[in-house]
């Protein structure tokens, strides 16, 4: 490129004036703002622009923000800036100047907002909630003027299974009072931020954009409304992050601040997937590299959070959008894959920021000796604090479908359940866990469980009962399935009713056959009592040795002025149990009231258990 | 019954002169004797004679030894006396009179013996040692006189798979060299002791005298004999002991000294055998009650530990064992079943006695989490410590025999090893954990393995070579089998050669197919080499992520002075693997021997292996 210094020079001069000229030098600043009155009150901002590295910074005097240092990296075209806010700093407009030898100098104005002080107490998911998992592309199009966007590569076409449905915000919003009505107090959407990619971006796993909704979904304003919305009607919001890589489309990727940036490899090297590499007294160096460093798979780079520019930039990303739109919790994405350090660092961030809020970590791993060694608070062989609060239980979702779909014998049927919630010493908090039957990524537990309403039934019992955060998938309650394949673009079908013309709606029951009706109504009385269950959100449990083959699972939960006993006969046959078993919690008398049939019970010896049923009974004192 | 107080009192006096009188009024004293210098030197001898309880006891000066107690029960004929013997007590013969009102007094005299000072270094089994377990009844008639005894109901029928067969100990003791010559130096037998049961006796483990061994293994002086035998061919002995039940015919049985010495129940419960009671925070009571007091079986009376003067009992019985025969180890059988703080202070007291004996434990789970909690060092969450060395590694044992039966995809085959290893950040020790691939509770490794020859050696060179204590059955060096059974019977079949007129003899080879030959030769060098691999005993593990969709496995031993490479090819087709990716251990440099194949490598950059197929190079450095 030749230089035509003169030209520049005049070009410059004018930029220092006018909003267009910024432009020209910065193509973006991230985060796009901060906030006074934060915790996290040193940011990084990463600057980019054709060799904006090559020009030095200077802050204008603004009372409480300095500009402690700024770093270059190989390439010029980046520019890193720490700011320091001090806790007087006053909301306003940071104008930054930019020089550079035998160039005008240029100006920057960088907006440091007002804290909603309300922020500082965002109130994170708990037990008390039940979440509703949406793949936002598949659940309601809400709006098909935003289905295609000029300048984004993957455009909308319904019949291909991964392809882009046109789901959206605005089709959840519509919808926020069916998921109330349903009894859910809180929503985890599959990621929402800008995934540019060629094919198959519906899922939001491979993010172009860290600071942007994906304008297919809607835009940060309509994210942030939805927010408001939900909280309105009682529905908290998590959203769901990634640090672990990008989309291969990233804009960065065409233009790496420096080799680092990513976790590069001399050919392209998957992760190895071996979680126990952290703890292996045995494991090789090749092999924990591999695991934290190999790429996810080939479309999404890794991202290396060993560099300081890139841990920073991940963590003001998430605070960021925690206090941009109030979530309640974050959903992050393979949680152990990352660098593990960095993600304690995180973890650690955003709690210090918001300490009421929750995350909860994806591990998905069935030993949970592994799941536990990243919550908050476990006494790790190396030392190692997570800092997390939750973690996704997967253990119990294998247990439990591993109990409702085996036969009897000594060793099986709810001896899975039994035996895994005998491990829970192993966490530090298990009522923390969130617990769930299926999730978008695997296959749908109507068909886990081989179309067995029966069973269904008895899984969302036990999911809505025993301790920890229940997460339901969008479309269980209507028993939405994938018979014959494990293909994710199936597993996350459109939900029906979601989009004009369907003939099914779910939303109404109209096209609903039985059965799903049933189950969808199933569904709804079992979490609207939940809702109101205080001795299920934060009460004691207390289990007893699975009886007749197995097939009988009993356990209580408890509190100072409550219990509730819980019922699960999965044999195909009734059967009458005797109560004085359970003395030890009954006491002498036993009297209450079956939440799902209301059934009354005074002064029984025996309950009468229905083939493949369940009874949630309130006792009375 | 009328007294005859003139005759009696002329009885008595008569009795204090002579053996045979004392056998009038006391038919057991147990333990038979105890020895001076002992570190557990305050004993309770069990005393049980027709109401001896009603007599007072009186001990002969004895210098250094003290009557320090004497306990009545509520049934009479039991009387427990508890002798302090001092440390500079010497050997001798105690004298006690015993006396009532209204009768003769009489004596009884004591054996305290010297003690083999040797006894103090016992040296247990080690991971330098690999253990050859023995069913007793099933590997070798030494002797047909004692294939049945007068007195001791179950008669031998060899027709009867669950019969007695007649092997004994003197079959053992004759077939030490074929043991030492397969490269053992330890030897496991099931239970020896008297099991006077009416049928099914043969497997030991309903003991009905705990000072006897069956007259049809042979007596306490010959498994003496056997120890000393042993001892100098270099095999250990490891004694298999049960202290969770007796038998139902146990002596005691017809009159137990009271209610609470042994855990009764209003009608017969057996275990729930639910492990997990122990750390479930939602165990009930009566689960956690019933896993330790329930019946194993119903023919086997579940003893009270709680009791004191039984668990004093088990304790002394255990240490006379030692030291009487001089073993170099115990199997205690379902070590959790007991009660588990009288297992912790059973345990401490054998290896206060005997620093450097060995002990390992039956845990029957596949959650290292539940196994590590028994081995000593383990940090509890109730704070509970075992002082048990070594545990059956059952996780282990499944993960084995899960890998090799399982296809490859990217979740199976080598690893469920891979992993199961990766949690041995669990054990205090892992080294000292007895790794087998089946033992004489479970199918036979061969039939476990569907009969594939090649399968089988891959799972003996692991068991060889990775880090533990090698545990291989009797038989399957012939790859003795159990076709379409699970009946224990059949898995304990008859060693062939060890009875007179067998066609097969497995000692001489006659009869033998090739294969067996084979398999038996391989059991040999395998096991011999290891014998003198002193960095597969101590040496420190190195594993590589399962390569080739799981069917490559390499891991390596090595210390300061060796390296040795394990490769395990569980394909069906030949693999050539790259050396590079072993770089950190390998450096450089590859040379060395495969001990199997004897082939010499020198400066290779790569490797071929045979399908189905195993390595185990020796590098030279």
């Amino acid at each position: 490129m030749i230089r035509i210094p003169f030209l520049i020079s005049v070009f410059s001069f004018l930029m220092v004036y006018s909003g267009y000229t910024q432009k020209q030098h910065i193509s973006r600043i991230e985060p796009p703002n901060w906030w006074v009155g934060m915790s996290f009150n040193e940011i990084e901002l990463l600057v980019y622009g054709e060799e904006i590295g090559m020009y030095s910074a200077r802050l204008e005097t603004y009372s409480g923000v300095k500009l402690k240092g700024t770093k270059t990296v190989l390439n010029k075209n980046y520019l890193f800036l720490t700011l320091e806010i001090a806790d007087e700093a006053q909301s306003g407009t940071l104008n930054f100047t930019f020089s550079r030898d035998n160039q005008q100098p240029f100006s920057y104005s960088y907006p440091l907002l007002q804290r909603d002080e309300a922020r500082k107490k965002l109130k994170g998911f708990d037990s008390s909630d039940a979440i509703y998992l949406i793949t936002p592309d598949r659940f309601v199009n809400g709006n098909t003027r935003n289905d295609n966007v000029s300048g984004l590569m993957d455009k909308a076409n319904r019949s291909d299974k991964g392809g882009r449905h046109g789901g959206d915000i605005e089709g959840i919003m519509k919808n926020l009072d069916y998921i109330k009505d349903l009894g859910f107090t809180a929503i985890w959407l599959n990621p929402v931020l800008e995934n540019d990619m060629p094919k198959n971006s519906y899922h939001g796993y491979a993010t172009t954009d860290f600071y942007k909704v994906d304008p297919r979904y809607g835009s940060n304003e309509l994210f942030k409304e939805m927010c408001m919305d939900a909280a309105e009607k009682g529905i908290k919001v998590i959203m769901d992050m990634i640090a672990n890589h990008c989309g291969l489309e990233h804009w960065w990727m065409k233009d790496l601040p420096s080799e680092d940036w990513i976790n590069q490899w001399p050919e392209y090297t998957g992760t190895n997937h071996r979680k126990t590499v952290i703890l292996d007294p045995y494991a090789s160096k090749i092999d924990y590299r591999q695991f934290f460093d190999g790429w996810f798979v080939p479309s999404m780079p890794d991202l290396n959070q060993r560099n300081s520019s890139m841990a920073k930039y991940l963590i003001q990303n998430s605070i960021w959008w925690i206090e941009y739109s109030g979530i309640s919790g974050i959903r992050m994405d393979t949680y152990p894959y990352p660098d593990m350090y960095f993600m304690s660092d995180w973890t650690k961030a955003i709690m210090t920021e918001y300490p009421d809020f929750n995350i909860v970590g994806e591990e998905w791993v069935t030993r949970p000796a592994i799941v536990s060694y990243w919550q908050e608070g476990k006494e790790n062989p190396n030392g190692y604090n997570s800092y997390l609060k939750s973690l996704m239980d997967f253990p119990l979702q294998n247990a439990l479908v591993n109990s409702l779909n085996n036969e009897k014998t000594w060793t099986s049927s709810w001896t899975y359940l039994y035996e895994e919630l005998g491990q829970d010493y192993l966490y530090p908090d298990p009522l923390n866990l969130v617990i769930f039957p299926d999730n978008h990524d695997m296959s749908r537990i109507y068909t886990q469980l081989n179309e067995d309403v029966d069973l269904l039934k008895l899984a969302l019992v036990h999911t809505a009962t025993v301790r920890g955060i229940p997460q339901i998938y969008y479309g269980t309650e209507i028993l939405m399935k994938n018979p014959g394949t494990e293909d994710h673009g199936i597993i996350r079908s459109d939900f029906p009713g979601g989009w004009e013309g369907d003939k099914v709606d779910a939303f109404t029951g109209n096209g609903l056959t039985d059965k799903q009706k049933d189950v969808q109504l199933f569904t709804k009385k079992l979490f609207n009592w939940r809702k109101n269950a205080k001795t299920i959100h934060k009460g004691n449990l207390m289990h007893f040795s699975p009886k007749n083959d197995n097939e009988i699972y009993v356990f209580f939960r408890y509190d100072d002025s409550n219990k509730i006993m819980i019922v699960l006969n999965k044999d195909e046959k009734d059967i009458t149990i005797g109560l004085n078993q359970y003395e030890e919690i009954l006491g002498q008398s036993f009297s209450g009231r079956d939440v799902l049939s209301e059934t009354e019970f005074e002064n029984s010896s025996e309950l009468f258990v229905k083939a493949k049923n369940a009874l949630i009974i309130e006792l009375e004192e």
